[in-house]
C-alpha cells in the first residue's frame, strides 16, 4: 500500500509530538487524530482538555517544548492574581490558554458537542489536520491510590503522580460511545494505517481502546495496526508511565509494551535502538518490529520517525478480512 | 451628633470615589457603602458585579483611574487570545481583574451569598471597610431604548450608552430582599448620616432605592439623608446620567437631582459651586444645601469632599422619631 487514509490514536505530549511528525507527512484529508479526554475536568467551571490542548496547541506549532503543556510565550497574570487572592493554584491555567478553555465551555453551554467544538477551535487556531476527541460524553479516568481513589487532574498534576496507583477505571466509559469520527476512520475503506502513539498506554490510550465497540472495531480491522512503544530503556520521556505500568503488574519495557497490548494483536511495533534486545521476542509473538531511534527531541525527530513509521506500517500487509 | 455611623449607597465611578473620601476619614467599622448590583451580569459564565469591583478596587487603592473600571497596571493576554479565537470581546475582563471574576463565580456556586462572597474578596484584597452589595438576590437593571429592550451592559458596554432610554425597570426586584448588611446598618440605632453618593440616580441608585422596603426604612429613619449631586453644570463627570435623565423627563441639573430624590425628603445635598444659583430654590424645597467643589479628581479631593460632607451631615440634626 501507499497513500490512504491514517488514524492515530493519542494521549499527551508523546502522542502530540508523533501527530506533529504525522502531520508533516501528510496532507490534512489524510490524517484523523483521535485523542484521550479521560483527563479532562472540570476547573474553576471551565471544560478543560488537556490531552485535546496539547495535541492542537502542538499541530498549530505554538505548544511550548519547556513545560510540554500550554502555549509558548504564555503569561500568568491571571494565576498571580488569582494567588493574591488565596485560590488554591495547582493547575495552572495561562492568560492565553485560558481563552480556550473559556470559548471550549461557551460553545459546549451552547449545545455543540466536543467534536464540534474540537473542529471549531482547532480551525480558529490554524490546525488544518483532523483533532477528533475520543468521545463526545464524559469518561472519566479515575485512579486507586495508595492516598486513596483520586481523579486523574488530581494525581497527575496536584500530586505531581506521586502516588502508587493500584487500581484503575474510567468512569462513565460503559455508556459512552466513541465519536462519530473516531468511528467513521475506523469504518473507512480507505483506511491504511492505524497507529498508536507513544503516550501512555494504561492512562492514555486504554481509555480510547475500552470505548464501547472500539476493540471489536480494531479486532474486524484490514488495515495494520502499529505502535510506537513510549518506554525507552526501561523508562518514559516524560510522565509516569514507567511506574504506572509497574504499580499495576506490566513490565515497563518495549517487551511489556507489546504483552500489554497483545490483545490488538498488533501488526508492528516500533522501539527504539537501546531495546534492539527485545526485538526478536516481539517478533516472535507475531508483531514486525522496527528498531530506530524514538526519541522527539524537536519536530525534525518528530517528522523522520513520523516518517519511518509510516513507511513500517506501509510495509506490512493489510489483512484479508 | 459626631462621631455614629455612616451609611453610604453608590452605583460605580462616582460612588467608587467619594466611598474613598468616606474610607479616608471614618474607621472601619464606622462606615458601610452599600453598592448597586443591578449591572451584575453572567458573562463567559462568570458572576461579573461591576459596580462592585469598582468600589472594592478603589477602596484598595487599585483602581485604574484612567479607564474608571478594573485594575491599575492591568494585562490584556486573555482577552488578545480570546479575539484570535474569533470571539466578541466587548465586555473587556483584564488578565488579572478575571481572578475576582473566576473566584466570585466559584465561591457563589458553592453556595456563599454575594454578601458573604464580597466580604471575603474584600478582605483578601485588603479593604478594610464593609462594602455591601444591595442585594443577595439577581436584580437586573433592564432598558427600553431606540434599539429595543436591553439587559444594562449591552446598553452600557457594547453599545456606550449610545441608545436612547425611554423606560427602565429592574428585573427580578419585587422578589429580592435587602442584603441583610443593609436592613441592618437602615436599623442601626447608632447610624449618624446615610449618604447618597454621586452615582447615576436613576442606572445606579434607583434600584438600591426600589428594593422591597428600602423606601420605608428611609422614610422612618433619624439619622439626616445626604446625597451629593451627580450633575455638575448640567453634566455629569463620567457616564450617562445627564443624558438617561433627560431622556426619562428629569432636568439634568443640581435642581433635577433635588426633584428626582424629592420623595426621599433629602435632609441635604451638596451640589457644584457651578450650581449654586439653584442652592436657594432647594433650599425652600426643604432640604440643607452645601456649595462646594464637587469634583474628585484624585484621592486628595475625595477625601476633602468626603470631610466636608461628613461635616456637612453632622451639622443637621437627627429627625425626632
Amino acid at each position: 500500500m501507499s497513500g490512504g487514509k491514517i488514524l492515530a490514536l493519542a494521549g499527551g505530549v508523546g502522542g502530540a509530538k508523533l501527530a506533529r511528525g504525522l502531520a508533516r507527512k501528510l496532507v490534512p484529508e489524510a490524517l484523523t487524530v483521535v485523542v484521550n479526554t479521560g483527563d479532562d475536568f472540570s476547573h474553576f467551571g471551565l471544560h478543560v482538555s488537556p490531552d485535546l490542548d496539547t495535541v492542537m496547541y502542538t499541530l498549530a506549532g505554538r505548544d511550548n517544548p519547556e513545560t510540554g503543556w500550554g502555549l509558548a510565550g504564555e503569561t500568568w497574570n491571571f494565576m498571580e492574581a488569582l494567588e493574591a487572592l488565596g485560590v488554591e493554584t495547582w493547575f495552572r491555567l495561562g492568560d492565553q490558554d485560558l481563552a480556550t478553555h473559556v470559548e471550549r465551555t461557551r460553545l459546549l453551554a451552547g449545545g455543540k458537542t466536543l467534536s464540534q467544538v474540537t473542529e471549531a477551535l482547532s480551525a480558529r487556531i490554524g490546525v488544518r489536520h483532523a483533532i477528533v476527541p475520543m468521545s463526545d460524553d464524559a469518561v472519566r479516568t479515575m485512579l486507586d491510590t495508595d492516598r486513596g481513589r483520586l481523579e486523574f487532574q488530581d494525581y497527575f498534576v496536584r500530586r505531581r503522580a506521586q502516588p502508587v496507583v493500584s487500581g484503575i477505571d474510567f468512569a462513565g466509559i460503559a455508556d459512552a460511545s466513541p465519536s462519530p469520527a473516531f468511528v467513521a476512520a475506523l469504518n473507512d475503506d480507505g483506511l491504511a494505517a492505524i497507529i498508536v502513539c507513544p503516550s501512555n498506554p494504561i492512562l492514555s490510550l486504554q481509555p480510547i481502546l475500552d470505548l464501547p465497540g472500539v476493540r471489536a472495531l480494531l479486532a474486524g480491522r484490514r488495515a495494520p495496526l502499529v505502535a510506537v512503544s513510549p518506554i525507552i530503556g526501561g523508562k518514559t520521556v516524560k510522565g509516569p508511565a514507567a511506574a504506572v505500568m509497574r504499580s499495576l503488574g506490566h513490565e515497563p519495557s518495549a517487551a511489556g509494551i507489546a504483552a500489554f497490548y497483545r490483545d490488538l494483536a498488533l501488526d508492528g511495533l516500533v522501539i527504539d535502538t537501546v531495546d534492539a534486545v527485545a526485538a526478536d521476542a516481539i517478533r516472535t509473538g507475531g508483531a514486525e518490529v522496527l528498531v530506530t531511534d524514538a526519541i522527539m527531541r524537536d519536530a525534525e525527530d518528530s517528522a523522520r520517525l513520523a516518517g519511518e513509521v509510516l513507511s513500517f506500517a506501509r510495509s506490512i500487509p493489510c489483512r484479508t478480512g
